[in-house]
């Protein structure tokens, strides 16, 4: 069997869970997995189901590298990212590194920031992604099914099928507007973009160097140095000069041999509080109460205390977080927006 | 003139101002007075406008003396009371005191948690209260005129005129309905019950003899000690014993020679956060925005951030408060409800 990798890539912020997520514990690293696992933490032991420590590859920022290290058992390897450049320059990183250990190897790209609960499942799709992508100079995707006509993912329109739940890519789309979600969804042949790819690491430098040439020049630049002491310093040097851009818009849109299957597994990307609250136990009245935290004559609330207590009072359908330092109140349908109370926060700081 | 004194009473928990407010920095502590004054602070300074800072006692919680002491000038003493027993035992107490030091002497009891503005005409009124109770052996109560049917207040019905302002008290009522406060503020012959009082110190001791006499008996055990080495001992086993009542229901009911005083002054009691927000500055979209807070989005709404930053996501009239180590979110219009909180905490406290 040809050599199998995986990409965990670990360098989001999460800013949708201020403040339970902060800079410096950003959401995979949350215990939002099943029984308090950090997401990345459960990332890894999926990974670890199909490809073994050593070939396991952690990427994230690199005021990340040693938290990360610690959510990791030995033989990972992971390695911090100079600066933020997007999912593109990342995995064409990865795929110098891969390609430098074994010429044929190909590789797996997991975000670490979703929940997956059926990893069997999981474990099968993934050896389905490699064989397809060992036996064809292909790229991989993975659809999800949508359960609903969600704006917030980038679709997946299938063409034609190849196998059992593979098919080729006729379209990626940037998030539609929510007439068009619910079109997409009545008509069945698109997939929500999971972000998950298994493909060849040559195949993706290839398919990066006819789609986007300076960036494949870029990267290449580093790969004379990979294994030797020079890399790391090469590295904080080059990467930040790097295009920024996801590896959808770079690559993934402009090549011809895109598939993708269909996962077989459950998905959920936790996007936001509400996204959370949806998986958690509840009380009488509907309420998620997590930590030291009150819901005093609440209905279908989230309350969470952490480093502190969060008091609800007469609330309903409503996010209350303390979280250390600093409190979030919202309404549940709200959730999707807080992003925009982390950005204000870094507005007022740099003022 | 006749001795004139203070009594402060300033034993109060303050609970509608969690989590601001905490035991251990109850609610007459808090910045909520004038250019954020404490109201303790600001209550001493309009008792020294009227008598001497030795003329000015302070009865406290046993743990919150040091505190307390902080707020005031040299000169002012302060007292720790053993066990919270309401105010008729705090009262009868200073009344010993006062009557030790001078046999004739008056004292005005004022509460240390509400604010008033007006200092000049609060002045003038407490030496007209001064005055009455000097001329006759009266009980002297400040009457505040009505702006709202308030049912938070016990209300005061005034009797026959006496003077300018000044009037036989005809009943004392608990906190009424809200139709009956309306057919009160509708009559214009009642008034709130601010809890300021003035009167002789014998005055009130004979008034509380005849109508409390084993409160009377329980205080007056503790009269031969004042002033001597003995007295605090005595004064941390006898004082737990003594009846926990009000004045209200122990004396003032039951007295035949009571006055009520319109008073002159501008009072609020700053019962709540929605009472404190409506006295604050606000944003171009009616927000009370304090300290480390952010509204993002939001109409008429208090946020605020102590020790922490605060965040509103697109709320309406809705109060957050992140203060040190907790946090309360509530609707402004349940801002009176807030003391359910701090019960249910204890309740899970001694669980």
């Amino acid at each position: 069997m040809p050599d199998r990798y995986a990409l965990v890539l670990a360098g989001g912020r999460g800013e949708r869970f201020w403040p339970w997520s902060r800079p410096e514990r950003p959401k995979q690293l949350l215990p939002l997995g099943r029984g308090g696992r950090s997401l990345l933490g459960a990332t890894i032991d999926r990974a670890l189901r199909v490809v073994p420590a050593e070939r396991i590859l952690v990427l994230t920022a690199h005021d990340l590298v040693a938290t990360v290290r610690r959510e990791c058992p030995a033989g990972v390897e992971v390695i911090g990212e100079p600066a933020a450049r997007n999912t593109a320059p990342a995995i064409a990183l990865a795929a110098l590194i891969v390609r430098a250990r074994s010429p044929r190897a190909s590789f797996a790209v997991l975000p670490s920031d979703h929940l997956v609960d059926d990893v069997d499942a999981f474990a099968v799709d993934l050896e389905r992604g490699f064989a397809a992508a060992e036996h064809d100079p292909v790229l991989v995707t993975f659809g999800i099914r949508p359960s609903g006509p969600d704006t917030n993912f980038g679709y997946i329109r299938r063409g034609e099928r190849v196998a059992d739940r593979l098919f080729r890519v006729a379209a990626f789309t940037e998030k539609p507007r929510r007439e068009v979600a619910e079109s997409w969804l009545a008509s069945g042949d698109h997939f929500w973009n999971a972000g998950i790819f298994v493909w060849g690491a040559e195949t993706f430098l290839r398919a990066l160097q006819a789609a986007r040439p300076a960036l494949h020049e870029g990267v290449a630049a580093l790969a004379a140095a990979i294994g030797t002491p020079d890399f790391e310093a090469l590295l904080t040097r080059r990467f930040p000069a790097l295009e920024s851009i996801s590896v959808d818009y770079a690559v993934l849109e402009q090549a011809p041999n895109v598939l993708v299957l269909e996962a077989a597994f459950d998905w959920d990307d936790l996007g936001s509080w509400g996204a959370w609250a949806r998986r958690q136990p509840r009380d009488a009245r509907g309420n998620v109460v997590v930590g030291d935290a009150l819901a005093v004559d609440c209905d279908r609330c989230v309350v969470v205390g952490e480093g502190g207590t969060a008091a609800a009072l007469g609330l309903a359908d409503m996010v209350v977080v303390h979280v250390g330092g600093a409190t979030l109140s919202c309404r549940m349908d709200q959730t999707e927006q807080v992003r925009r109370v982390s950005e204000a926060l870094r507005t007022r700081e740099t003022r």
